[in-house]
């Protein structure tokens, strides 16, 4: 069991679907990776910045499930980052309503003394430099993963791939392959992306599922078919929270069980869009878990001898 | 093994894609399903009809395959089928160009009397009332496959709706699962599919896959990931003949076999993107298949012990 450091954001989303809407409620990436992460009770750190605005009961709800809040920096005068967007009827493509960057505008990550010789730690979705400066505060990492996406590939390219030349496993939707790549084949995307330093490549495809790519290996993990997909904010992260907490649990970076990592992920990931936000994340019992995973196996696994 | 009666176009293609374009080749869905399934030494009937312009030595290869081409009507003063159609770039959309529907405008399936006992039969994609003769034609048989498309959902549906009635498997991409059952959920939309007829539906999704769905089973194949897909035109027809060809052999109806079938469809499939037309498919060593299937296995396979 190796300690693991989540950097990203904790915010507020306020989310529209064909389904219904919310008012602010507890979203941002790091919150979605550290409920995930909490699966494997691995002990986690979520460094992050809210304003004085965020709720106590949800920093609170967030130690409760193993998460060390210490670098959580709160800036009382200030306020949390906020964002708003509206589900089209597909539920693929979303467009984004509001962004107040608010506290996060001038967010300077501090990893507390005790985890910077963690051995894992998720870069979640956030400007290069502020994920770069993580990395230069650990001590030895031995498993970095990167999530992030095309505004940084149109905004701040050059310092993105200087963060991407240190990391082991990057992780990005299809589209954001193609546009860090210039390929269109996913194939040799992922080829070009390992080029530039990661040993392994995660390329999302939402309700299509995820490909793992290594040297000379690929793994294709589905997405669970749904009867209804409710809210798919935060999938994304729940997939990563749920791959990197199996890696620190398990302290096992092959390819053998970024596979097993991947399924977690998944099956995780699944459970996220049930509900809005991470309502469906916060009661999750190990028995509903245990299932879907048995779901995964049904759904991917057959027997055919090959002599 | 069992007998296999096919029905579909045999016809002529004029393809353009990214890659290149080709003059009149040797096409329709008959032909491919035909070309798959002969990878299973099954004894296979191909039900459809050319013009007297159609090469002598294209009905000599098909029979060299092992298909019985006694319901292959020629009409001597008649021309073949004629499609043709460019892909664009990113080769998920076509666009038709030409359909000169020519001898098949007055197509009367005729199934040879030594293959109304077949046990399987598969419909390409006709006008449901082909299909509809076909079936009426057989003895007996344990599975009836249904290929079909929006065409005939916008142009005759009541027509479709009795064959549907009629078939064991139905065979559609997930546009079409979404027209045919006014569900976006392709979940819902196979339910609703299996309460019209078939026991099983299966959901072609092309470059990410095929769904497999039972009574209270689903199951996922991937599409192999390309480094190029050169032309994807008959990919579903090669699918849905490799698995009826596999179930035909092996005259096995279970989801469990089923599950078999969908990945040698797969496999097969992924040949036949490769290269222009059915050319891939024509030369194929059972090597070269076993290798895919052995790919198939290690993209999707993984361990995770649930107790």
């Amino acid at each position: 069991m190796s300690k693991l450091v989540i950097v990203g954001t904790v915010a507020f989303d306020a989310i529209e679907t064909p389904f219904g809407k919310t008012d602010k409620i507890l979203g941002g990436a790091a919150t979605y990776i550290g409920l995930a992460a909490s699966q494997f009770n691995v002990d986690g750190a979520i460094v992050s910045v809210v304003g004085g605005d965020f709720p106590k009961e949800d920093i609170k709800m967030l130690q409760e499930k193993g998460m060390d809040v210490s670098g959580l920096e709160i800036v009382e005068n200030g306020k949390t980052f906020f964002w708003s967007g509206k589900y089209r009827n597909d539920m693929n493509t979303r467009d984004t309503l509001i962004t107040d960057l608010n506290v996060l505008a001038e967010f300077t990550p501090k990893v507390p003394s005790a985890y910077k010789n963690s051995k894992v730690v998720m870069l979640g979705n956030l400007h290069p430099l502020v994920q770069m400066s993580v990395i230069e505060q650990m001590d030895s990492p031995e498993l970095i993963v990167l999530d992030t996406m095309n505004f940084w590939m149109d905004s701040a390219l050059e310092d993105l791939n200087k963060v991407i030349a240190k990391v082991d496993v990057i992780t990005i939707n299809d589209e954001e392959a193609r546009q860090l790549s210039g390929e269109y084949s996913l194939v040799k995307a992922a080829q070009k992306i390992m080029e530039m330093g990661p040993k392994y490549v995660v390329i999302k495809k939402g309700e299509h599922g995820a490909l793992l790519f290594g040297e000379d290996e690929v793994f294709f993990a589905p997405a669970l078919p749904l009867e209804e997909v409710f809210d798919p904010t935060g999938a994304g992260d729940t997939f990563a929270g749920g791959f990197t907490g199996y890696l620190a649990k398990t302290e096992d970076y092959s390819f053998e069980n970024m596979k097993r990592a991947i399924i977690h992920g998944s099956a995780l990931a699944s459970f996220c869009v049930e509900k809005f936000g991470p309502e469906r994340l916060l009661k999750l019992s190990k028995k509903e878990v245990h299932q879907r995973l048995q779901q995964f196996k049904s759904l991917t696994q057959f027997e055919i001898e090959l002599k």
